[in-house]
């Protein structure tokens, strides 16, 4: 068991020099810092260091090494593995660097492989190491933090770092840190996987700027989160593309766009900040699920109360007044100035005994509270505190702290901490808190994200650009609704077609050489008549003078429905995505779009549905009747099938599909070949 | 000077007893703490309390007083008042509660008859009382904050007093603090004017539930954010109906959209919480101007510099690459793996000299600097401290430090502190602030937001409800382009108006008992000839059988234009408010609606009109010809004067205003009388 090595080692051997400065020093003095006992020395000259002995091998230790945490230089680092897979390690920690991320890719390959043959699992290289505070195993260079449930996995040590240091002062403890560096063997998802099912870990936090597998990454999430939530930072939002601009559907697919959707997919919590993650972390750490939306704030003053509440509704949170059952009871016992509403505001009088009756009652019918007190220097803080301990045992729901900085607030912050429960700088960031905790139970729940993946069925029909009624065709038979059409080779033929029909109709040219029909004048619309069927095929003919000519499709004029966009695009790390928007000039402008890994399901579909910011014209508004939602949904799981059933398209666009009171069919098709 | 007196005393006299947890008692132990010497105690049996002499009336004083601090029981509190006027006393701060927030508006009113009589100016009654650092007056119940530049005003005493207690750990000094309760005599009005003047004060914050007066607000505040910035937080954002169903154009107006919409024409910074107030006065109270948008991040981590650039790029910072010119003059002096882009990553190898270099030579050409430094154990902070402090000086540019909590961090923060440097705990917070920073100084060079009122003009014509027609000769009467119309009182008229006026044309019903014609089938659209024309007369006729018919009004189709719409309601607070946005089915589902306190001018249309998401459909997108932007912005300002113009205007609603490549005509008109 190599995580048992890694995490829970008998004993550590630490290479690099044990000269005072040098990295091998300063991890030494780290791991006895921490507590630990059992920790060797190796370096050429089997020096050791204060209580430490040396060895120039870990061959020669004479107690059982499981982990070796290597700081030697980058050219060592092979021989070491060697030298450990012979002695029986199972584990390093590589803190080492000048590797990859220096352009030396073949010398961690050979770190690889070195490491592979002995079957030796490793964090690194280029990390800043480890902690388990539960095995008082400091191997890091960062600092120490205090022990407690929160598992920190991050891709940049110093992120990490940065936590640890702040985790004692936000009373936020730490369970494991992992900083993986270049991830050459362990990386985000073996850890996430371990995470999962270790005991001493109730909350996850992960630091991440890219990952390697998205598909395999999102699959270990979604296990991860119906057992624990992740709270995920990934950075470099702004450097990915999203914002590039929209001009066509396939270039929607804005990288962080697709990490943002496969985040909430798999039910983890993406923040955008250290303080954040800190204060999100805090609330799964200490505080029960949160069941609902219902949330009510106790304070001793109007204002903080009244932006706390801003707060909560802004982010949709429920917090409107109490009934008027639950306004009586608390008439009973507070005065007669006390605010009832929402916050209940039992003003600069508020008691301890206040705080935990309030705060008790209004639990029966909320789901979670947040308390808040606003500390002066001629009130006192500690009853208040006691009265908060008292109503969250009471009711055994979350009630959040927010103890504003006063004079004895340091002592009643303590007892608060004593009995876990979190204190927020401001309501503000209590609320988000509770907010968040309520969307993981959400989340949580969720059926799964996608299933089996649909087995291949061929190969896009023709060579080159796919034929616009071949496209169509292709849709019919995977489930997509097309309009009824015609393909026509001759004026003839096209007139015909346009007859069987029937008036008005629509005519395109069919050219591989002409992908952009509408910037050509390769459309035809409101063709009315025979004649200006005959006139319509003559115009296309011409334009196509010079190219492939192949001939026309023919469609019945559309009309009335709304008008929604499909795309398909390849994310390098998370292959196939589907976007869905509303259509027209409006895709272009509000960028409402909505991406979602593909394939989706029912469900999926539906919620993409359901979240573009338009969604009300697609339901129906002002008295106007809902569009078919339900053929929509079927649309978007069909078409989100296909890059799986055809692995040669490269993009598809659908634009437009338009949505009818009954029924959808698909004005437009693109499909790109590999 | 009331305020001299106020802020400056010779003597204090508190009235209320001196019993130990008694306010009065309280009181008088902040002011000895405050190092205040002139203190005397008022009380009916003249008991002095320690060093504190006491007396049974203020006129037996024997040293001069020139504030009365007044926490004795609600009832005294008049004739408290009388006795200070006749010993001279100038200002008074009434603590007293129990005055019209408890029901007792006719006791406040005596109080406020008491002082006027004297010409006693006061803050209170139901206050928290006031600081001056500067005077050594701590008069507050409050915490004690260390000494600074900050004047903050708060209509809550909790949210001063939280900010008050923060200020030393954040490094923020205040130079007053006001909490003005009831604000019965002084309220947030007369301290901004009075703040804009204090050379002690050169940033304000201001924390406000609800404002008396808003147009007295609005201009004063102006007066004062040309000065010196003004940080506000309007708490109740909720509570006030802005999200209320956007039925009509008039309902739009939900109250704190409009107190958003002033504060900003003001050019007030409005935040949320109270930590962005804090980060924000942090960086006005110490740093230069931002004079630019151009960000640049020296680290010594990739991870949250590239967080920080991703904020800087979320909220429209410039947070672009280097040029090559000065990538080449930081190679001269970085190691060859730092980061050259944006950030300027000097890896964990960062000295203090690579500090100060990288962010000197990187203020030749950015605007501001957030200098991020992310400690860990084995690193040392203090020289990085120094060469920040060096570049700042060096550069005369804003500065700002993210030290992330390490080992000494502590230590060179206050080395920060010494040289006025801010500190933020997060690079996420620190982009936020340069970035409202330089968003002030864009508001303050703004022209101003309104001139003289337009004058009055008279009533609306007729009686009851406005016609239609008469509706549109008022707007074209006052610059508001209507189209060519034809009113007709019977059958014959009404073909002979379409005639003169060309096929096609829509009809409606002018009837002063069918306000909402649409609903109503009153209006006939696209009529070819005499014949339609004379059956849609037919037909309106019909419809208005039992109501009061007075003829039909006829245009022609209007084809072809983007639509928009206006909006003109009374606010409450702040009078008449005019209010744009796209027009149609989109105006309700998207709720892109821009407010603005009427009359708006030329400017204050433009700015408008680019302040709506869909400003790019207006401007014109894939193609499109622009819509007549001149035009539109001309509407809006003589749309927005017709209130002043004509008093007994309750509402205004044009829904649509067709906006074409050349010119804007209204198409439909509703004006409400009060």
């Amino acid at each position: 068991m190599s995580f048992q090595a890694l995490f829970y080692p008998r004993g550590v051997a630490v290479t690099g020099s044990v000269t005072a400065g040098k990295l091998g020093h300063v991890l030494m003095n780290r791991l006895i810092e921490g507590g630990f006992t059992n920790i060797y020395a190796v370096n050429p000259k089997a020096q050791g260091m204060g209580p430490i002995p040396g060895f120039a091998s870990i061959r020669e230790i004479d107690g059982a090494v499981d982990l070796v945490v290597i700081a030697s230089p980058a050219a060592t680092v092979k021989d070491v593995l060697t030298d450990a897979g012979e002695a029986g390690v199972k584990a390093a920690v590589v803190i080492t660097s000048g590797f990859s991320e220096a352009g030396n890719a073949a010398g961690e390959e050979e770190v690889k492989q070195a490491a592979r043959r002995f079957g030796i699992r490793f964090i690194g290289p280029n990390c800043a190491g480890l902690v388990n505070t539960h095995s008082s195993l400091l191997a890091t260079l960062e600092a120490r933090p205090p022990k407690g449930n929160t598992a920190l996995v991050s891709q940049s040590g110093a992120v990490g770092g940065a936590l640890m240091s702040w985790a004692e002062e936000q009373g936020l403890g730490i369970s494991k840190f992992v900083s993986y560096g270049n991830g050459s063997d362990l990386n985000e998802i073996e850890l996430l996987r371990y995470f999962k099912d270790d005991a001493e870990t109730s909350v996850i936090a992960l630091y991440v700027e890219n990952v390697k597998n998205g598909r395999e990454f999102m699959q270990v999430l979604k296990e991860v989160t119906r057992i624990k939530p992740v709270v995920v930072i990934k950075s470099g939002r702004t450097n990915t593309g999203q914002r590039a601009a929209l001009s066509h559907t396939g270039s929607m697919a804005g990288s962080d766009a697709v990490y943002d959707a496969a985040l909430r997919e798999c039910g983890a919590l993406r923040v955008e900040t250290l303080e954040d993650m800190f204060d999100l972390c805090k609330g799964f750490s200490f505080l029960p699920p949160v069941e609902g939306r219902r949330l009510v704030v106790v304070t001793n003053s109007g204002g903080p109360g009244v932006m706390s509440i801003d707060k909560a509704d802004e982010i949709g949170l429920d917090a409107g007044e109490p009934s008027s059952e639950l306004k009586k009871a608390l008439q009973e016992f507070l005065p007669p100035h006390a605010g009832l509403k929402n916050p209940i505001d039992l003003t600069v009088e508020g008691t301890g005994e206040g705080y935990r009756r309030s705060l008790a009652e209004s639990l029966k019918e909320y789901d979670a509270a947040v308390a808040l007190y606003i500390g002066t220097p001629y009130l006192e803080a500690m009853p208040v505190a006691q009265g908060i301990v008292d109503a969250a045992r009471e009711s055994q729901k979350p009630v959040v702290s927010v103890l504003q900085v006063g004079c004895d607030v340091a002592e009643s912050d303590n007892l608060l901490k004593q009995h876990h429960l979190p204190n927020f700088s401001t309501g503000e960031r209590a609320v988000r808190v509770i907010s968040r905790m309520a969307e993981y139970q959400g989340l949580k729940s969720r059926p799964g994200y996608f299933s089996d993946l649909p087995p291949i069925k061929g190969n896009l029909p023709g060579q080159g650009p796919v034929l616009e009624p071949d496209a169509m065709a292709l849709l019919k038979e995977n489930g997509i609704p097309v309009p009824p059409y015609r393909f026509a080779g001759d004026r003839h033929q096209a007139v015909e077609a346009c007859q069987s029909l029937g008036y008005p109709v629509v005519m395109k040219v069919v050219s591989p050489q002409i992908l952009h029909k509408s910037d050509f004048g390769g459309v035809v619309l409101n063709i009315a008549d025979d004649e200006g069927a005959g006139k319509a095929f003559d115009h296309l003919r011409q334009i196509a003078l010079d190219r492939d000519f192949r001939g026309v499709v023919i469609y019945p004029m559309l009309k009335g429905g709304r008008e929604v966009i499909l795309g398909l695009t390849r994310d390098v790390q998370f292959g196939p995505v589907v976007a869905f928007g509303l259509g027209g000039i409006y895709t272009e402008v509000l960028k409402d779009i909505v991406l979602r890994v593909a394939p989706v399901d029912r469900t999926g579909a539906e919620e993409m549905i359901r979240s573009i910011r338009t969604y009300p014209i697609l339901k129906g508004t002002r008295g106007q009747e809902p569009a078919d939602l339900d053929a929509l949904a079927e649309t978007i799981v069909n078409f989100s099938r296909l890059p799986f059933l055809y692995p040669d398209i490269a993009e598809a666009d659908l634009n437009p599909v338009f949505v009818f009171p009954q029924g959808v069919f698909v004005g437009d098709v693109r499909l790109l070949r590999k």
